[in-house]
């Protein structure tokens, strides 16, 4: 396991929703917001709203086709990412005792 | 399981190479050189020889401090992600009859 089925998940994910209308290989707005709902609700909380759905859209359309490409998909999850680890990076320094060992973390 | 299961492995291959030596959230030569052997071998070819990690390291130490962090390490990975999906598309079309439906594949 790892990184490498990190990868080939992303590739499914994407495809399992840029197949279903239009383009094969690209999301449509209707695509990205089911893709959004149904794996990253949790993340992107009030994902539920257009609102939340057109920005992201809005944002991840880099090209401003209208529709998002595999590249851009895979910013927005690069920046999903980063931003987890640094949730879990924060987590973790609050969760020690202060006079424990201090995490090597540059502010 | 899909893209959330996706970025937590991410996340779990990074720390588990980054937390070895030194610093424990950036990516020493030698830790890079592990993972990318051990969970990259596959798709980086002559990742045995220094050179290819030597190349890999320089390009991705964007911020030229000897190591690399996590967001250095997202990029990589995006990269590769984008590689393999080119590669996925290209053998999926391929594939295909020529007189069968075409790949709706920009060029």
């Amino acid at each position: 396991m790892g990184s490498p089925s990190a990868m080939q998940m992303l590739i499914k994910t994407f495809h399992k929703y840029s197949g279903k209308e239009g383009d094969k290989y690209t999301l449509s707005r209707g695509e990205l917001k089911e893709l959004l709902l149904e794996e990253l609700g949790s993340y992107l909380g009030s994902s539920k709203d257009n609102e939340a759905v057109e920005k992201v859209m809005n944002d991840l359309d880099a090209n401003n086709d209208g529709e998002v490409d595999f590249t851009e998909f895979i910013i927005l999850m690069g920046a999903l990412t980063v931003a987890c680890n640094d949730f879990f990076l924060e987590y973790k320094t609050d969760e020690k005792p202060k006079d424990g060992e201090s995490a090597q973390k540059k502010d």
